[in-house]
């Protein structure tokens, strides 16, 4: 088991990396003081993996809830039924509330976490390499709006993060490469040396080897822990973690929440925002391609899905990202430097254009 | 004008307290940086005090949301019209936010700016005397749920208070009276030299005296500010100021949420918790008198509606301060003295008996 620290003072936590943590108890018991938990799960989770969890917190009362699967479940009606069976089962303030899922059940329960009775302690256990790598680090938790994603939020800190890698023997292909998207933001965005580990490793990742897989989710929280120990709340620094995010929320939202993955309109946005740092005059043809071949390399979609660029730009103007009316994008200066820059509309659209042929 | 301050490090703020504050530019100016502002209020608030407000923001982008009166507006469904509103003004995170009214405005508006975008800055302007002496000050946030008060909320400290007491001319006499319930609050739970002062000055704040208001409402914000300086999310010494809120929120959802307001269902409820301390043997019947005189001479009720005390016992069982089973009550050591007890149920259910007598 690999540990690494996020350190935000007295709510500093740890991230234990490794295979079958999440049936141990010891990593759990820690958290337990109140002697009441509820795992927060779906439904195509539970079946794989909630007994093994609910055996690990052993000893405890424990409640368990199930939401649906997928993106459109980030929003209140699903939170509110999350509300209503902790209040239900008494849940108090100190009960531990474990987040056990990918991206969307992080964020959710999460969010969930930060809110109820003003806030209770909760455990990310990441199932996915997306949340293994990404969400589930860091204390950003939201819900969607009809008017965009992740509008209504909040910062609240995991008191752990449990990546069991093992779990990503069962995770779909497509998910795989949608995670395999975020461990190469982080690489695009602040780790040169690290995007070409990637290059020369990607097929092992792909095809799941766990020595390989281990390492890159190592690296990216290692990244991301520094920049979240700097700035937790995204006043600065963290914002350069959005590499690719105005565009990918954009086509999200465009393509209709659930019918692009986050990873893959990410990468399709990552390639759009290496065009636009082209455009700005700071890389060259030649960076533009090994983004665009290194996000191939994993399966993923490098153009945006059929929409027209005016209306991109029109979903991008409701993003909070936007400042002062001014867009704000994280460009890249060089691989493994990413820098945020406000940018006028018409770069942006012909950023599109651009990454579109 | 008087000022007094929270301290809690960098998010330390000032309360303001004076006549005609409302409509001072001055006041509001240091947190408009992001020149875009949104004011939130109620459908009663908004005739009197909105324009004044609005046009002391001259220079800033000024959203204007208006929301229904009364408790009932504290649920998800406003809040979500609160949400579509800032999102449809494109207000971004650099958006002031100020809320403009009673308790229920700021507790709603507050979550509101604490979940929107994940948090924004925020100003409360306090209207009601319960507002400016207690629910505007230290943070709290929160909406109520179908099982319970104030079940889903935030921490989130404003930028600043600004308390003018000449809005307190408009309020109904009713809702001075449910403000001053948690004038005595204070008092009773922390100070007995500000108890003899209410004792004497009664009759002068109920009309309404502007040197006695000032008076009150400072000493109450002082007291509060120092609390919540030294616990800002209530691990400890803050629950003292839930005194008579166990049995409280009981009353309000057991009578139906709006038909006793909420310092009324309070007054009734500290009348209980003053029972429960004498039956514990910590204060004798002299004391809960002179705590039943105060609030009856504040023109308050002293004994809750008519409900069976198992009634009010199941509500309180699902209240957020029950942990690990047994019931925590703020109870007096002396008038001026609370303290935290658990409390078996039988103690409790006779101290209901006894303040109904």
């Amino acid at each position: 088991m690999e540990t690494l620290g996020v350190a935000l003072g007295n709510r500093s936590y740890p991230i234990h990396i490794g295979r079958g943590l999440l049936e141990r108890p010891e990593l759990y018991r820690p958290y337990l003081g109140g002697g009441s938990a509820a795992i927060v799960t779906n439904e195509v989770v539970a079946p794989l993996y909630l007994r093994r969890v609910r055996e690990a917190l052993k000893g405890a009362r424990v409640t368990e809830i199930v939401v649906g699967d997928g993106e459109q479940t980030k929003r209140w009606e699903v939170l509110e039924s999350v509300f209503d069976a902790l209040l239900a089962a008494r849940c108090g303030r100190d009960t531990l509330l474990v987040a056990l899922g990918g991206g969307v059940v992080g964020d959710l329960a999460g969010f969930a976490a930060a809110v109820y009775q003003r806030g209770i302690p909760f455990l990310q256990v990441p199932t996915t390499l997306l949340a293994q790598v990404d969400s589930s680090v860091g204390g950003k938790t939201a819900i969607n709006h009809a008017r965009g994603k992740n509008m209504i939020g909040a910062f609240h800190q995991p008191l752990a993060v449990i990546s069991d890698v093992a779990t990503l023997e069962t995770l779909p292909d497509r998910e795989l490469r949608a995670g395999l998207a975020e461990v190469v933001k982080h690489a695009l965005a602040l780790d040169l040396p690290f995007v070409e580990w990637l290059e020369a490793n990607m097929p092992k990742l792909l095809r799941r080897d766990h020595e390989s897989l281990v390492r890159g989710i190592k690296r990216c929280c290692e990244l991301k822990a520094r920049i979240v120990a700097a700035d937790e709340r995204e006043a600065g620094v963290r914002a350069l973690l959005n590499f690719g995010h105005t565009f990918g929320h954009a086509i999200e939202a465009g393509a209709g929440y659930g019918a692009w993955l986050h990873g893959e309109a990410i990468a399709a946005g990552m390639v759009m925002a290496a065009q636009l740092s082209k455009n700005l005059g700071l890389i060259g043809d030649s960076e533009v391609s090994r983004v665009s071949g290194l996000l191939g390399r994993a399966g993923l979609p490098t153009r945006g899905p059929a929409l027209a660029p005016e209306r991109l730009m029109e979903l991008m103007a409701g993003d909070k990202k936007a400042a002062r009316g001014k867009l704000r994008f994280v460009v890249l200066e060089a691989l493994g430097r990413a820098a945020l820059r406000g940018v006028d509309d018409e770069r942006v659209r012909q950023a599109i254009v651009a990454a579109a042929q």
